[in-house]
């Protein structure tokens, strides 16, 4: 780790010589802090310990840690070099299960790394390339989304989210906060309304921060208190990113999510998902099929709350880190491509096939 | 503060000559301390940091705070100590707004001394019962919801409840908990689910802590989670405390119960109310003349997770203590006098006048 400048909401991750190199997430908001990864296991580490999280970010991380394995790989002779771009794969690619972009870039990698010819260096090269390109891709595909989401989104909005889906989800702009920015352009006196989203809290910790680094108005809530902030009328719109979305539109994001739909729906809000067409999963029918990661029980027991600790150690505890949202309670989802409303089965876009 | 022995879940608070005992709930679970409140203004700051927190209990801690100025006070001849009870009266009844039976346990003391003949030292001995009564009342009550509650909860429960509702709550056995400690005496395969319910983690740091030391099975989980936990199946029923209850029905309760509530009817899961009489109050129509406690912002701010701090100290933050549940979300209301069903105008009993 170091204090490399640089980084910051809208440059959360870059591939240089002999490393990848992002913001550390899991140091925000107090720090600012770059985190160097020498190798590519250790973008495995930082993924699974969210020092980067969010699905298309995850995806970048993914795409550059299977560059990085090709340029330290690549002076040891092709065999070798095949059979370590193997392990980074699928390593990579193993990191965590629910957000379908990690598998997509990464596979986007493999197939252009089996689609180049030459020797080695040539090879990482040209996967060192198509990183950059993926990160491009996810930050323009992010800007699409806030084009055609903003037109959801009229003027006084009251915008909830939660988790973060935003620059640091992404590699920038966002999918949920890119909407929210986009709409914010178009009305500045549009506010947010931002649950804390435990356990892992991207929403004090993330989205707070960027929102008030671009100056948006912004309310930071525990997540027990949506229904209520919802009652008193202080919510207009539900804006969630997605990790995977099924075929018939039923949408894995952040634990919590689901609930938050049930809420908005007695509410009379629409709930409205921001997601790059790298996060549809059409292979898989129904959010059922969608594997939902179990994490740590300490990230729900290793809280402090004013300097003592909020949970006895041994206490038995569930950690789901996502849930499915069905598709019935999601009123439009926003690719780059357009606003597709249900049903989903019927207007949802393919996805590019990786490496297309 | 002291270590003093004695106090533990079955024994919260008692009154000694000179002082209110109580286990330091902000403690808990890490240390089970015992603070020793040498006056009446003691008591209502332990009332407001939460030392000591739940309708219930809150209202045997203004009863023991009135009997301790009393107490204090009867030396002094009788117009400073009428002065002196008039300062303790009004300053431990506006020690929190929102929980009715802090208000209806310090006027039934004021009632008491009103009522009592004699020296001030016969009305300080007459207000120290009058505490002891209220006290063993309270907790004779939980015993009583208890028993009427448990015929509502079949074989193979498993009970989502809120916050702590439990002998913390209440001065002991609970209300939520007293119905969850019946029910567990009848069947003891019933388990627990326990939302860790911020802001302040009563579920995580007090409930958890009872159920453990009942030996009762349980699974904490955050406020998140419990819209996919009831997706899931893994719950029968909601049972939750109260803090004020509206003569429609309309229940205040710890922030986080209404969105139990519309998440359980969702699910088709049946919510209970389950509060003593003391937490009637037929003079309120209904919920939306209830006050909602605002409390301070760091309580949503200054969470440590992992040893980082979790949000920036300037972000804006809300913090309601206490939502409203409407009645037409409630299936059923436990008083110590039976199980009354909606409508509740008609089925609700008549709490005691304070005093009576």
């Amino acid at each position: 780790m170091s204090g490399a400048p640089g980084l910051g909401p809208q440059d959360i991750i870059r591939l240089v010589p002999g490393a990848v190199e992002m913001l550390d997430q899991t140091r925000l908001p107090a720090e600012e802090a770059v985190l160097r990864c020498g190798d590519w296991e250790a973008v495995v580490d930082a993924i699974r310990r969210l020092a980067i999280r969010g699905a298309p970010a995850i995806g970048v991380a993914g795409a550059m840690g299977v560059a990085l394995a090709a340029e330290s790989a690549a002076p040891r002779g092709p065999e070798a070099f095949a059979a370590e771009l193997g392990r980074a794969v699928a390593g990579l690619r193993a990191a965590r299960p629910t957000a379908v972009n990690l598998a997509w870039a990464v596979d986007a990698q493999a197939a252009l790394a089996a689609a180049t010819e030459g020797p080695p260096a040539r090879v990482a090269e040209a996967l060192a390339e198509g990183a950059r390109r993926i990160h491009a891709d996810e930050v323009a595909r992010c800007r699409a989304i806030g084009g055609h989401g903003r037109a959801l989104i009229g003027r006084g909005a009251r915008v909830m989210t939660v988790c973060n889906a935003g620059a640091l989800a992404t590699g920038g702009y966002g999918t949920a906060l890119g909407v929210v920015r986009a709409a914010h352009a178009a009305d500045p006196s549009l506010r947010v309304v931002v649950p804390e989203t435990r356990p892992l809290l991207q929403g004090s910790r993330l989205t707070a921060w960027e929102l008030a680094r671009d100056g948006i108005a912004h309310t930071l809530i525990t997540d027990s208190m949506a229904a209520t902030t919802m009652a008193a009328g202080a919510v207009t719109h539900v804006v969630v990113g997605a990790d995977r979305i099924a075929a018939n539109g039923d949408v894995a994001n952040k634990i919590g999510t689901y609930g938050l739909a049930v809420l908005a729906r007695e509410h009379g809000i629409p709930v409205i998902v921001a997601a790059p067409t790298t996060t549809l999963d059409p292979a898989t029918p129904t959010g059922a099929g969608i594997p939902i990661e179990e994490r740590a029980a300490d990230e729900v027991r290793g809280l402090t709350l004013m300097g003592r600790p909020a949970s006895a150690p041994d206490t038995p505890v569930a950690n789901p880190a996502f849930d499915v949202t069905p598709a019935r309670l999601v009123a439009a989802i926003v690719t780059e491509r357009g606003v597709h409303r249900p049903p989903y089965e019927r207007s949802l876009p393919r996805p590019e096939a990786p490496g297309a």
